[in-house]
């Protein structure tokens, strides 16, 4: 079931990127657009890669990349010209997009040094809404997201510290992943706050925005041995009781999405929201804001002081830098206890709940809202996406319709690598992409992907298949025990032709499968989940069922259900059904038949119980 | 194997450890001794308890605690009087203490706030070296060390931010145990550096205080669901190539020491000990001092500016808290990053080892010495201590032999949550406690318990025994794939009779398991695991070998082996032996003899293949 492959050109695409881009006619998006015959031949040996049969899953997808994020040989200035570098290799993140087979566009435009939620703190010019020009785009990743909505990417690499990936997402309709700090590397990346710096990835559905998370982790910090790889069928999710900031139409809004989540089969509770506004605060008004000095604050202090400002600093960027040299240490370290205090309540709040769903940004501004009061809107903007990263949380931003003509957005937050559990949760309130009408002339944007394996498989998490039968297969009766266990469903199977199946006297029924010289295929599911949930899983398995290897009909073998001797003697036949559902419902049609009295041998066993007081070993006819 | 009672007189104990406080002439080692009536009504309470069949395992034990550790209605001055409190309260992990049995006789001195590894920073007087009283005792829980070298007390809970619970071990001769981060709770504490503050256990011997931590630990940080919970057969460790500060004596006999390792099973390789250095003077010489004044800085400033310095503050103390409150924020931001680089090289040194070893401390200083350098000699003690809980490292610092008159220690060093991994490394190293001649009069220091389960799996960290009845039985040919994954040896035990073992035609030979309702008891060993490692066990068993529930000869149940229905069809029946082990040597005994055309039929299976073309569950005479 993996997606290998967009089935697109890259070529065609690249040439599709740059005339919508021309016509655009949004130039503050960019701070580089790579010349067209460097693009076209990098797309040209993505085609020839792929003709020859090389695995590229990201070929035919155009990325953007936020300009704080090093692409070899573009300059990396972080919206301040006067701060540029020209890095010789790409940042981790983007090496291992374009090794997937993404073309690299072009830089994009941000708030400068990443200090911002709006979009408009940048000399290059603040990149505007893409519907409704006199609003913000949000940021500090305005121009990634942008180009995004506009189909001038495909995907585009956004950096998010208290929203920045989230915020312009909800803003443009599109979908923005924040993975748990540090899954995705930040090497290459200038830092904001280093302590809470995460690389995000946009693009116009979730499915495709996975795709390349997938791709593009694969950080120092290691998936623990028991991540959930996907959330539970009927998931239970937090949400604020109160909405501070919402005007009244975008919080019957949010009512009416939660209301919506419920009648999906998603359990929707509310809770306390007051530690984790306080957390929000921390970062805007405590100490904690002195990681922002600690990355660019001796490059602030100098170039400040040349007259005329050559280096392009923005003023109200420069001014919280500045400031935020001014704290103690010891004010810093007494917020961080402070934080981890409120963590540890926000995470008392959130016992028992798979996630919790909160608006993406609280209203929409106009340019002109942000420039009267450039401090003010921004601090309430992140109302809902400051406390994420400060409490190593990761999160999804999905659209979620429109309301008061702006586009309504929902995130997604779960707890430290439960990245796969968001996602899984955002699928279920994801609205369809912008109509192509939408579009700058000459855009041609991808075709959703198909839905691919939950991304922190791909991104290294330990993961173990197990191949079930009987009352594990999904919406059976004990499906639940492994999605409790953050198992995810991976698709139908068959065993190699070697396998006898009995009905066992159990309640639910079962299948007993034992190996045998005289076997049959059986039909599977698989599910994969990690090594501490098969082990928690093994050690409550009780008798008579086992667990080892199984053949499967394509040769490979997985971890598999076996019974023991004396439940595959004692158990009827049922190896000619071929698959536990078939032999379940021959027992349900007998049942509802009349003449109950000309019951099968299985529905004996099913029903009553068949026992021969046979040995294992014993002759069976 | 659990150890739950010393069988000792919780009375008894508390009037002779009484005694040997009144015989030894120590008063610096106590800020607090409790009265001897309560004492003595607290003792009866424990003794009444065992009477009653209530399992105290640490009953029978006396408890002493660092003054900067609460115990109820004890002042916590942290050898500060003008900074005492009266606690209502037990530090948490006081509480767990005597909730199991033991009785606190008192609280002792320390250098002041924490802040330093001599023990003699302190207004209560300098605690001076067991043995040589010209010489330091080591700090900064320099009471607790001393008093359970002389049999003052049993057990004693430390402090350790630069090495505080080891440096006065290592000088004293005891053992010192200092926990993961946060595996014990650090609430009830005042902290030192709150990032790095470590409660730590002071014992006579490794199995006495492991026994406490286990008792102790169960913060807020959980174990992970990989965690090792023993050392392998053969663990390797790695040791500094080159040693700053000792003098040569003590250089030629770490060097002997390390020999004296590898001659008993251990492979020891030297490593550059750079990076370790570098971040110890990170805590001495950068910002990240900066968490000493957080803690106590507002105090030492108002204290401070009194005339006269009623408060009791300490000179050398006071300098160092007052210049941690000038570090600027960016600074301690600055040295976080560089300790986080610092960190990855440091783990990349240890990629491979199971822990490393190294002195406690360099060299064991006079009181003069210490006098006339107080900050200089202070720094260098600290050399192989200090980066351990910068880089979130366990340790356990145990008496190794004398050199030059003094007492030489070992510590042995690990990654996070490998407590039980550097604990069984320490155990091999391990000197035999001083001699009962070097106590002062009426102690009555306690037998060294027997050894116990390894603490980690008492403190909670997920365990799941595993039943094994062949070649995973230890010293067997596949012991090292258990050991590999970080499971205990936990004993033998037996299964229920309702099993039979036949033999498998593998290499090496094995028996296969499988249930009968003619079964037979059979000989068997437990280990226990982490959850993650019996999922990968079963993820990597390759066919027919199966696990799930084995009922045991006690009634209960754990995971355990058993073979497929073709494999237990086609092996020769060897139950009759009862013993895996057994039916080897029979057939070792068969293929040792003359007349090999007389093989038996266990032999024809073990060495040539034995298969009947039988399916399973036909007729087997």
């Amino acid at each position: 079931m993996s997606t290998t492959f967009t089935g697109r050109s890259a070529t065609a695409r690249v040439r599709s990127a740059l005339a919508a881009i021309e016509a655009s006619g949004r130039p503050e998006i960019w701070i580089t657009v790579r010349a067209a015959d460097e693009l076209l031949t990098e797309a040209a040996a993505v085609d020839e890669a792929v003709a020859a049969g090389t695995d590229l899953p990201l070929a035919g997808l155009v990325l953007a990349v936020k300009n704080n994020v090093d692409v070899a040989g573009i300059d990396t200035t972080a919206a301040c010209p006067g701060f540029a570098y020209t890095p010789e290799r790409d940042a981790e993140a983007v090496a291992r997009l374009r090794a997937a087979g993404a073309v690299v566009v072009g830089a994009t435009n941000l708030d400068q040094f990443a200090t911002g939620l709006v979009g408009t703190r940048s000399p290059h010019g603040a990149v505007r809404d893409a519907r409704r020009p006199d609003y913000i785009s949000g940021g500090s990743s305005s121009g990634s997201a942008v180009a995004v909505v506009l189909g001038l990417a495909d995907i585009a690499i956004g950096t998010d510290t208290a929203g920045s990936g989230r915020v312009p997402a909800g803003f443009q309709g599109i979908v923005g992943i924040k993975p748990t700090l540090n899954v995705v590397s930040t090497a290459g990346v200038v830092p904001a706050c280093r302590s809470w710096d995460a690389v995000t990835m946009f693009a116009r559905d979730l499915a495709t925005a996975e795709l390349a998370v997938g791709v593009m982790a694969g950080g120092a910090r290691p998936w623990p041995s028991d991540v959930r790889l996907a959330a539970p069928a009927r998931p239970r999710v937090a949400y604020p009781s109160n909405l501070p900031e919402l005007p009244q139409a975008w919080a019957d809004e949010f009512g009416r999405q939660i209301a919506r989540l419920q009648a999906s089969g998603v359990d929707a509770e509310p809770i306390e929201f007051d530690v984790f506004l306080q957390a929000a605060r921390l970062l805007y008004d405590g100490g904690l804001v002195a990681e922002r000095y600690a990355a660019v604050g001796h490059f602030v202090d100098s170039a400040g002081s040349s007259p005329g400002n050559p280096a392009g600093l923005d003023p109200t960027v420069a001014g919280i830098v500045r400031r935020a040299g001014q704290v103690p240490a010891h004010s810093y370290v007494a917020d961080t206890a402070r934080l981890d205090g409120l963590k540890r309540q926000a995470m008392a709040r959130l016992d028992g709940f798979d996630a919790l769903v909160v608006p993406t940004a609280p209203f929409h501004p106009r340019l002109e809202d942000v420039a009267a009061e450039p401090v003010g809107v921004n601090s309430k903007l992140g109302t809902y996406t400051n406390f994420c990263n400060l409490f190593d949380l990761c999160a999804v931003a999905v659209p979620a319709g429109e309301v008061d003509g702006a586009q309504f957005g929902l995130t997604v937050v779960g707890r430290a690598f439960e990245d796969a559990m968001v996602a899984d949760i955002a699928r279920t309130i994801e609205a369809p992409p912008l109509p192509p009408a939408s579009f700058a002339a000459g855009a041609a944007p991808a075709q959703p992907l198909p839905s691919g394996e939950p991304w922190p498989v791909r991104a290294g998490a330990s993961a173990i298949p197990l191949v079930v039968v009987g009352a594990h297969r999904r919406d059976q009766p004990l499906a639940h025990q492994l999605e409790t266990l953050g198992a995810a469903w991976d698709g139908h199977v068959r065993t190699a032709a070697r396998y006898r199946m009995v009905s066992l006297v159990t309640q639910p029924p079962k299948p007993g499968v034992y190996r045998s010289e005289d076997g049959a295929e059986l039909v599977a599911e698989r599910w994969v989940l990690s090594e501490a949930a098969l082990g928690q899983f093994l050690a409550a398995l009780p008798e008579p069922m086992l667990l080892g290897s199984v053949r499967l009909s394509d040769g490979t073998s997985a971890v598999g259900f076996a019974c023991d001797a004396v439940a595959a003697a004692n158990g009827a036949d049922i190896t000619r059904y071929g698959d536990w559902l078939l032999a379940l419902d021959a027992v349900g049609d007998e049942t509802d038949a009349p003449g109950r009295g000309a019951r099968s041998t299985l529905t004996d066993a099913l029903l009553t119980g068949f026992t021969r007081g046979l040995q294992p070993g014993a002759s069976r006819k």
